[in-house]
């Protein structure tokens, strides 16, 4: 009943059905959200006595009632979406205090300091929350009575100071809002209804929703559930649980907790928390929960097993001890790293818990990331200059930012950059994604940090103690170094360490169960994947990921290399034919070196070649002083020079004189580079090599374009095969990069063996869109949700997809067995290669390091589509 | 039976059947033709002997052998495909002579002077067509006889001379290409025939093929045809007659000849031609044909009129008289002036000749646009400083060049340059269509230069008799004027009158013909036709031309009048909103003004107003200059300027931050866009002018885009309608010229009332072609035959017509009654107009000039869909 009422209220009531203690309450469901916000943020009617209906039943239950001085209840009022959204919305706790409750609760609690130091945090949540009253008030004012009073935490002031404090902040109240703080429970208790469903749309949760793909009209359930407290004295503490350890996926029980705390503090990780049992004490940590509260330890030891068998996942769970009696508040299935992932759900087979086919779903293709990037080379890293807890792994150097805005605003700058606060808040998603790692000075595993930099796969160090921040100056020290904005840093999120500088990075190694995932993924796929590659190094770099060929080798990347710019320049500045021809001679031999590394690497798999592509004019110098050199390296006088690199200039190069164009008016060009291919394969062919060359045809328009070239490209082959006495098998074929090829694709389809989806200038040109120009109103096109993502990083399903799929169809029905795949980004991207599947394309083509998310998300693909099949 | 034998075989064969008398021959068919190019230039077995059996039909018929010195028959072998192509292929006369047969034709004639005279051009022309002798060697060998004889014209050397001549010419042949000049007529008769099978693709013809949209495939007709000669003596003639004025339709005989002479001696203009009848005949002028041929004349003025009457079309007779007997050597439509077709047309309706759809069907639409044009200013006019023949109608001003390759590159640099030339030949047919207009020293108004300028629509003053050239020194004089190459000249086609300097033009005025025949147009027609115009005088002239409203009135165009860039550019600039509102509240009563001249012109017409559309870097400025007197004007640090200025420029503009993309980013650009027109159309309809204004919001991509810019607009309107107190009727459609709108269309059609395709920025993105950018390669594209035409001018059906059609379907499935139209330059070029009609578009949309086009091209279009259905 997720979907009705939300992960944690269905999670509750699943757990009371399971006989696991769990404090009585009730779930008003996702639907009365619905109708709060078709009635314009109103509550609808009836729900006031269904509400008090419940309520009166807990009450029973519990023998105490809300609002009653004598022996009152007090609540806590829950959101809780179908999918977890940590920290995103709003909690109110201790709701159902007032003057007169609150001696009830000193009664009920022999605590005064308790009762009052509830009562003043109720007020501050219930304030903040529900009144909107700036938090900072009571903040200042709790400063100042310390500060009286003359000490330093909060558990220092007394009883009476308490008091004084709650007098204090309910003037504040009234001044800020003009009105009394209610004292009436039942009104306090629908005001926190209705911001629990308005928390729904803050800003923070309509960005955390974009950023994980949750739909707007889910909602949130609220749960309203008796209060258990885990801060009542020395026999009461709070804590969260993993079944298994979120950061590797090892099989053992995994959390922290704080004694006599709340289980916000845990949460917000202003204490740092203690151990749960002795395996996980480090010399020096304070004792574990399995020797503090052994009975209620050996208890919830239980109730994880239980509850991981329930749901065969690895459960996140969050508990409180109240006077020696264990509440279990709340269970769902675990956040956890890519590398927690992959090991859980292999193990869980081997446990027979789930199937493989269970296994592959548990694994998003998007988080394997995080394991495909490299780590910190530890042998080249200079000491370290201090250590926090290793909360999300991976590594990352960077710039020092200090706050979230700086964050963002760099990276679109294209800087790497490192977050480093005192702890993060909601508040500060943006600035986490922007940035490449994360680094706090408080907070443990469990920190809002930590938690979120594992959802989002970004390298994060917490709890990092050495740490000061001085946000005025500008200035971190750790470890005795100063550490100014914009001084490079690296983190290695696996370990918790800190480097000053930039530390160089190791390939990532894959283990044995990622290895064993990727081999089930590939027994589950349809989908090909290949990778675009361009040099020796890069394709077997790909093949060592899986790659089964290259789908995309940009020979014009090779050109860009310092012994050969000078040759591809004087090419391009020919006037005749000749000259032209003698420049493309000196290339040849160049270009021929190239595909033999590729064809080597690759042996035995295809290589798609796709001839020159972008204007001449990028291979350019743009400076005075370049053109200069220019001038002088081609012994052409610098009037000239200019002229000729001023004419090659374009107002729109993308729609410009370039692809297949090029080679319409400069055949020479293409004739050089299928050459090069050529002799490439023939003499690899020779050496033993089993060379695949399939040469691709770019920004084809019309099928005269594709046949003239193919033509040439024949006839190039037929010359090097009769030159060399060895013949290659090779294949001629198109991208579809151009809307009218697609739209003409059964025409183009019998000029060429494969097409192959250019989805980048796709993009551009079906939606009119340059990318290096969009900056300024794509940001604001998916804010407002005219687009829901990045066209550029999810393929545009109903305008580029519409194209993808007529040009599928017509061009199968002109050649049967047209091969189809896809190299632009969005071969890489588990979302498009959905819609690859879908429309039964051959292969995807990605980068080298999105391989394994390509393999993986194609098994995804396979397996949905069966699923509906 | 004009496909098979082409028009020339067809009508010659016509005119037998009518009694007409022609000299007796056969016509070769294109079956015959196409066979050749099959087998790779060769002609097809068992032609000869079909060959042969003709002709001897034809000896039988004629008392003489074809290679019999006794008594010898020589024959022409003219090409002719389904269509004119004047002078575009090859034709051989007088073939069958050799040494001995020479004698022979001595003999019959009594002349030897002609005989030789026929055997040395037979010789010359030969070698030209189907040896590739350099015609030049002839020439050079021509006049170093005659310096040798001392005389100037070739009529004045001697049949001793001309024999020598020719043994010359054969030794000469000898040399350039190895062998003997063939000898055996037979020979002789199939290399001819190969040869004129051969000239169908000639570049000179390829071009002329793609200028007229003629086929490839049609191929050519070879005509094989008994000799006859009409420079045997002074009783011998050849000429051309036309049954109208191809230049201003009227009903009569019109044309000319020369005495003694051939054929070929009219059509080349090397002598300038005699007068046809005593009416013609102007003081000073040789006797006409009347006159020294009566009985031949009104032999002739029978025929033309039986066969104006048995084609019902103006016809262009070729004829030639041998000693006193008129043959008819070809009959075919006349080429003429749109003046002509009009008045032809509409009269001949009036004599019953023909119905009023095939009055419209006879006047291409494309033609009209003489009529357009303006003519010159003859009160304005200076002395002219020469006259010619008034070849092409139509005025014209332009720089003098002295060759077709200077006016081709001067006209791709966008001068307007006068092609000045002793007489022109097929291969200036390139710089003729380059030019804006064209004089020649020599020609008559049958001559190539005056029937292929007519064709093209070019202005042209023929055999202007006093003009002098000389190409080496780059000069011309003409009335005692020296005329440098770039000088400027203006030219008067429609009197024949050449003025130095540029001289001023008038509007066209169109005539009670032309009126008739639009009305006829706008009967037959079901297309709306509307005009592109930006300001009131704009609008003024498309409703004089019978626009039915606009179909794209372009805001920007306003804004960069010199009185409101500043606050333009003030705008763009701004930082903040509120600045940006506040240059906007300067601009807003301009632009009312502005909108209010445009209702008032067009009241009670649809008016189609496209929001801000380009760049905002499109009105900045670029030099450094501009850049600081901007700063100075704004009052801005140059730094600052320079910086805004220089963060405005895109990669591609083109596909970059333009069209509603402003809005989205900027609403308030629109906001005060949309008031402008609502308050200038309440103000309007205040002072009883009936406006009906249409929003038309631009480049958008997404439903989403168009809602929301709607809902601006809409919300706008409610504002102005409730401050102004009354309300208009206004409708909110968009452009489609994004591909994407165009696969969406069935969403984009829900938040619109019209569409209206922007098939200039739709081809751009579907072909993936920049215009400002494809100069480097679109002109190898069309002569490649890769694109059929420059995709500008007509619609690229293949890829943006699929869009289109595919939007018009699913746009009007979302919304019956979605109002149409198409508003990018498409609109006024009649083969796209038919694409228009095929997809029942409501509208078009073309430059104010280009309406009367419209109009007649949409009725073309109905008619022949109508023909088809």
């Amino acid at each position: 009943m997720r979907d009705l009422l939300g992960g944690k209220g269905a999670n509750l009531a699943e757990m009371t059905r399971l006989g696991i203690p769990v404090p009585p309450g009730f779930t008003i469901s996702t639907e009365v959200c619905h109708e709060f916000y078709r009635r314009g943020r109103k509550l609808p009617a009836g729900l006031r006595e269904e509400v008090f209906e419940a309520l009166a039943k807990v009450e029973t239950w519990m023998k105490a009632r809300f609002g009653d001085p004598d022996n009152p209840l007090l609540v806590s009022v829950r959101s809780g979406a179908r999918a977890s959204m940590p920290g995103m919305m709003d909690t109110i706790l201790n709701l159902g205090l007032n003057d007169r409750v609150v001696r009830g609760l000193v009664e009920q609690s022999g605590d005064a300091r308790f009762a009052f130091d509830s009562y003043r945090r109720f007020i501050q949540m219930y304030s903040d929350v529900v009144l909107g009253v700036p938090i900072e008030g009571f903040e200042e004012r709790l400063e100042a009575l310390k500060r009286e009073r003359n000490v330093s935490e909060d558990t220092e002031l007394t009883a009476a100071d308490l008091e004084q404090l709650v007098a204090d902040y309910k003037k504040f109240v009234r001044m800020d809002t003009g009105h009394d703080f209610p004292d009436n429970p039942r009104e306090q208790l629908f005001g926190a209804i209705s911001a629990v469903f308005g928390s729904w749309n803050t800003p923070r949760a309509v960005t955390y929703r974009r950023l994980n793909g949750i739909p707007e009209h889910w909602g949130t359930g609220v749960t309203v559930q008796v209060m258990v407290f885990g801060n009542l004295g020395d026999d009461c503490a709070t804590g969260v649980v993993f079944t298994r350890d979120p950061a590797t996926g090892e099989r053992r029980l995994f959390g922290e907790y704080l004694p006599n705390a709340q289980g916000e503090d845990v949460v917000a990780g202003i204490r740092t928390p203690r151990p749960m049992d002795r395996k996980s004490r480090k010399p020096g940590d304070p004792p574990s929960l399995e020797e503090t509260e052994p009975r209620c330890f050996r208890e919830l030891v239980l109730a994880a097993k239980l509850l991981e068998r329930h749901y065969r996942d690895m459960q996140d769970l969050e508990f409180t001890i109240q006077r020696g009696k264990l509440w279990m508040l709340q269970t769902r299935a675990g956040k956890r790293t890519a590398l927690a992932a992959v090991r859980t759900a292999v193990e869980m087979v081997r446990e027979r818990l789930i199937d493989r086919k269970t296994a592959l779903m548990r694994v998003s293709a998007d988080q394997l990331d995080q394991l495909l990037h490299p780590t910190l080379d530890t042998k080249a890293a200079p000491a370290s200059i201090g250590q926090g807890l290793a909360a999300s792994p991976g590594a990352a150097s960077g710039a020092v930012v200090f706050t979230a805005e700086e964050a963002e605003s760099q990276a679109a700058d294209g800087k790497d950059v490192i977050l480093v606060r005192r702890e993060t808040s909601p508040e500060d998603i943006h600035g986490m994604h922007a940035a490449r790692g994360i680094l706090t000075a408080f907070g443990g595993m469990t920190s809002h940090a930590a938690v979120v930099a594992r959802g989002m796969g970004r390298c994060c160090v917490s709890g990092c103690s050495g740490l000061e921040i001085d946000l005025a100056r500008g200035l971190a020290t750790l470890g005795g170094v100063e550490i100014a904005a914009g001084d490079e840093i690296t983190l290695n999120g696996s370990t918790g360490f800190v480097y000053q500088g930039a530390v160089p990075t190791l390939a990532p190694t894959m283990g044995p169960d990622f290895l064993t995932l990727m081999r089930w993924a590939d027994g589950a796929r349809r989908l090909r994947v290949r990778a675009n590659a361009d040099t020796p190094a890069d394709a077997e770099t790909a093949r060592k990921f899986g790659a089964e060929g290259i789908g995309l080798c940009r020979t014009e990347h090779m050109f860009f290399q310092a012994d050969r710019i000078l040759a591809v320049r004087r090419m391009i500045l020919s006037e005749t034919t000749e000259e032209r021809a003698e420049a493309l001679r000196h290339l040849l031999p160049m270009q021929r070196e190239d595909f033999m590394g590729i064809f080597r690497a690759m042996t035995g798999l295809p290589v798609t070649v796709r001839l020159l592509d972008p204007p001449l004019h990028e291979f350019l110098p743009h400076t005075a002083e370049e053109i200069e050199a220019l001038a002088r390296d081609l012994g052409l006088p610098l009037e000239v020079t200019r002229r000729k690199v001023d004419v090659l200039r374009e107002a729109n190069p993308m729609l410009g004189h370039r692809g297949c164009r090029l080679a319409i008016t400069y055949p020479e060009i293409y004739e050089m580079q299928a050459r090069a291919v050529f002799e490439a394969a023939c003499r690899c062919a020779k050496a033993g090599v089993r060379p695949r060359p399939e040469i691709m045809i770019p920004l084809v328009a019309d099928v005269k374009e594709l046949a003239e070239l193919r033509a040439l490209v024949d006839q190039t082959a037929e010359k090097v095969f009769r030159d060399e006495g060895r013949k290659v098998r090779y294949s001629v074929g198109t991208m579809i990069e151009v809307p009218r090829a697609a739209l003409t694709a059964e025409q183009v389809a019998t000029a060429g063996e494969f097409f192959s989806f250019g989805t980048n200038d796709l993009t551009q040109m079906t939606l009119g869109l340059s990318r290096d120009d969009s900056g300024r109103f794509l940001p604001t096109y998916v804010e407002k949700g005219i687009y829901p993502t990045d066209p550029f990083v999810s393929m545009d399903v109903d305008g580029v997809g519409f194209l993808v799929k007529l040009a599928v169809e017509r061009g199968r029905k002109a050649r049967k067995d047209l091969k189809i795949g896809i190299c632009g980004e969005h071969g890489g991207d588990p979302q498009s290669i959905r819609f690859c599947e879908s429309v039964r394309m051959d292969y995807v083509s990605c980068s080298p390091y999105r391989v394994p998310i390509a393999r993986l998300a194609a098994a995804h693909a396979r397996l949905e589509e069966r699923q509906t099949e």
